[in-house]
């Protein structure tokens, strides 16, 4: 069976994916889309040979061609679209954020139990990546006894200088919240930020770098380094220290060089180089868990609401000293345990 | 537009391409198989409901539901498939090796370039590994200057008892035939083999490890490492050395885990693990090629037969000190310029 | 010109230093010693042919013989012979720490004052360690940029549940914090401490894991993890976060063993396998400072006090949320500019 | 008690091995010295403090202010200082080579055995560096199981236009020469090599790179590429391979730097950064045997004949296909069992 996913947002993000459902993956096949940019959306279809181009997402979500829903449109529209496949009964992948404020989010975990089941997945792909799977392995396995503490770093070469702190919290940090609650299986409580000296790439309004503090439900303690502006690539660090051993991301490159420079390994220039293959794997499991009927096995949006509500702690923390609480409601039964992994 | 498959032989490997076809990649569908153990054929055919279960491989070239063919049957009846496909004028995949004897991939170049059209694609799925490709492209754009000399490494975990050294050299060294040919885009003139003290895993007739060096056209030289019962994981090395710099796969694994057993990462446990995704890509390749009407990218027959010379005259090499030559016929132009990167 | 050191305190650090200088280095010759215990002292005497056993500290200090002095005693006592030495113009190495409050120590930085000239070097050895060293060069050669962060861990194999956080502070911690002034130039202004969930290993009274930031006059931010019972081994790790690049200790292990555990390098056992060459290379330093007349190259009175000073704030901020204020005097400019190398 | 040591030949290696017996380790000091170069020798007195500068080598050894001899002179002259040496009864430490033919390497093992006791110590250093001690603690101590095959690599930067393959073997193979003995505790039986296709860099006369294999008396492979021309480095590998796992140096440098090279650690710039500490470790080691009395623990007469043995083989095999015989007298029983770790 072929799923049959309609798609709203044909930006960067939402053509990388049509691309991977038509021409990389079994299973699934684009058949609608739309854009705010319609001549963007038209030209997509044609290069993927999509037939039905739609005025509006609530359109994409009601052509009875549509078995599921992809949304990669602008943050502040995700909600709408989200509630709208809920309502129509369709598995909805949601690029994150899931919604751009806590109360959406809730809204959305309201619908979705009212529907009594799970529709939604929220687009965290790094769960897909082979060195955090391995790194989730080794927390759990014993191979390091029981997490107590953390190390994260995320550095991006650069970004435009429009990104304020609270963007670069939105958009960076809350990979790293996701990261730490599925690692770690539980939920983050409270969370501080510390402002080292910036960074003279840094513009005016951004905090570059910034170190993220977490702490989770049974105290175990997350500092994320954040720095956006790092030039060299895109360079993501993970190291989980357990009672008895650590274990952290390699990042080794796939050949070493020695020449002029020394004996070198190469650093990703970008994410979608880093993670190409975890957007692979994402939508993979996606598409078969949406082809045989099963709630999907991803980030829920009860992942979504939890990093949103994180974030929104952190954005406060930044202009707050010392620890800000994490007001996160109560779980749903309806998720499951805290900390399964996808 | 799905490319439809018929696959002949559905043994261990034969049934993951179906399952790669089928349930991994876009673009392609199995519609015929056979295999000589029809039980197992008709098992295979329900599990990824494949209509078609014919009586014999000819039967799957005939079917007109079927555009392209993939022989995975045992190695014997390689030539037989192969001919009859390019009879029938459809693109086939063919695994390693394309045909047992030199003459037999003989008669498959003169068939193919009668056809007038290159149709064969042979199953080196090194070439579409991470490592590998980075590995060619620092030997080739100046990094480490011109390649002098090449050390690899091809350890297994173990073998049956029943396994000789011709049949290592057939099966395992002909891998780093075709690497050394393609990274370094020159034909292999010479072979030899060096035999050190034997492994006490080493069944009789085995020669356990053993060091096969290989001398190109322009005079690189490189030493192959083959040891089959290391024990302890599949460990493939392969290092280039050029004039002013050198490069080497850094086979570091996921994650780094530091414990009682020191810091260490992961080796994999089998060729399955290590080239997943070299196997992804290579028939990802293959299926858009056929799509579009091209001629196969990957290696080709001429790549095959040049392969099964070279591991003859390892054979031969066994029982013959020194050097022992590689009786190459011209590259037919048809084949293009040696060395182009699949 | 041999140096002729008299010693004081010949435990386990005072006897090795003793071997050292007596049969491992050039230039020093070992000519008094003393001990609380004097069985002891007798028998190192004999063990390294030593003809001078004093009753006290001071008798070492005073006798013609003695050269120059190393202050190896129990720290209580270190201030006397500090300051002792110093009213005998005589050089002295005195271990760390320099002295037990920030008081003594400032009464050693105006006694050395008074005296008009540096006579004091204080036991910081991992200055004189080969990978700090080339972190301190990239962190000063442009390699990466302007130091904004720095991240730190320190991982004992195990302590005696005796040890409380106060003295994980004063005899671990203390390293990081000297560290830290050293490689980044300039002093710690600031310090917070942060409890994460305890190790299953950590005895009454001892917050381990501790995570200690510090912040330094010019913003850098440094978190350093403290984990004194992890089993596996002595594990220390150092990174340094510049603006267009970073340096860290590669900790690479001298072999790298590929077997049933994967591949693999060997973690040191204790802090003497990992620091022996430093220690070595930190003596001959001393011993060549002292021959030739100079104020000793290596860390001042002004960085033992420095240390003690933060030290101070940092078990202060054990029990106080936020930063802890660093109450550093003016550095003397008889102690030259802050940040120079030894 | 200091042992005083006569220095024939203050050329660049002579004048740092004086350096370090009289500025670095305890428990030696040079008291004469002697050079073709006049000049030389008078500078190099003046320099570190010497006493005595005598006309000959000859006077050196006979001066009673000497205990020790350590022959630094160009290779030509060994010979008859060791004899010497021996004939006075006087430990001798001498440079590589131990003589320069294989006959005159004889005539001391049979002045020594002679003599009846053990005097010589050669010059083979990379037996006290760590790695390689480490690489042999894997070997034999189970952790790879036997050994069977060795991987080796030799890469110089640049060597002068005059140097010839026959040089090439004789001042750099024999390094890995006495390594493979030393590893694998037993004798090379047999050498043969391979000529690639050669560098750019390398002058008429060179064969650069080459590729020299060894047999042992249990039939374990060596394959020894050398490279003298890399231009980045100094850059030594070493692997062995054994049954069921495997070893190689590290070689990871002290700190990785990330940035726009990418991840890198640096290659020495030459053998006396690579191998300073094993220097060191060589000499504090012979001076402690000289002081007690001990035959010197490091590489014997035997082990500096073996190896001239060896690399006249090899400089056969250069015009010689296939393996070429190492014509080994018996191991005399005065130098102990083969293979036993210094």
């Amino acid at each position: 069976m072929t799923v049959r996913v309609g798609v709203i947002g044909t930006g960067m993000i939402g053509e990388d994916h049509i691309r991977r459902m038509t021409a990389v993956l079994a299973g699934a096949a684009v058949t609608a889309i739309t854009d705010v940019d319609k001549d963007r959306a038209a030209a997509v279809a044609e290069r993927f040979g999509i037939q039905a181009v739609h005025a509006t997402g609530r359109d994409v979500i009601a052509d009875p061609g549509v078995d599921a829903v992809l949304v990669a449109s602008w943050g502040p529209a995700h909600e709408e679209y989200v509630l709208a496949s809920i309502a129509a009964g369709k598995p909805v992948f949601c690029e994150k954020p899931l919604a751009t404020t806590p109360e959406a989010c809730a809204r959305i975990l309201e619908a979705e139990a009212a529907a009594g089941r799970r529709l939604v997945q929220v687009g965290f792909m790094r769960r897909y990546d082979a060195g955090y799977r391995a790194l989730k392995a080794a927390a759990g396995d014993g191979s390091i006894g029981a997490p107590l503490l953390a190390h994260m770093a995320h550095r991006n070469p650069a970004v435009p200088p429009t990104v304020t702190s609270e963007m670069a919290i939105n958009d960076s940090v809350v990979h790293e919240i996701d990261v730490t609650r599925w690692l770690l299986g539980e939920e983050i409580t409270a969370v501080m930020i510390l402002a080292p000296r910036r960074s003279r790439f840094a513009a005016e309004g951004l905090q570059d770098p910034m170190v993220v503090v977490f702490r989770t439900a049974s105290g175990v303690l997350v500092d994320d380094e954040l720095s956006v502006n790092v030039r060299y690539g895109y360079d993501i660090q993970c190291e989980v220290v357990g009672e008895t051993g650590n274990a952290r991301l390699a990042n080794g490159g796939a050949v070493a060089v020695t020449g002029e420079h020394g004996r070198a390994t190469a650093v990703p220039a970008d994410w979608r180089v880093r993670f190409a293959d975890a957007y692979d794997e994402e939508f993979r499991a996606w598409i078969a868990d949406v082809a045989a009927g099963r709630p999907p096995g991803g980030p829920s949006s009860w992942d979504g609401y939890a990093a949103a509500v994180v974030a929104g702690a952190a954005v406060r923390a930044l202009r707050a000293p010392g620890w800000t609480d994490v007001p996160l409601r109560d779980r749903p039964v309806f998720y499951g345990v805290a900390g399964a992994a996808s």
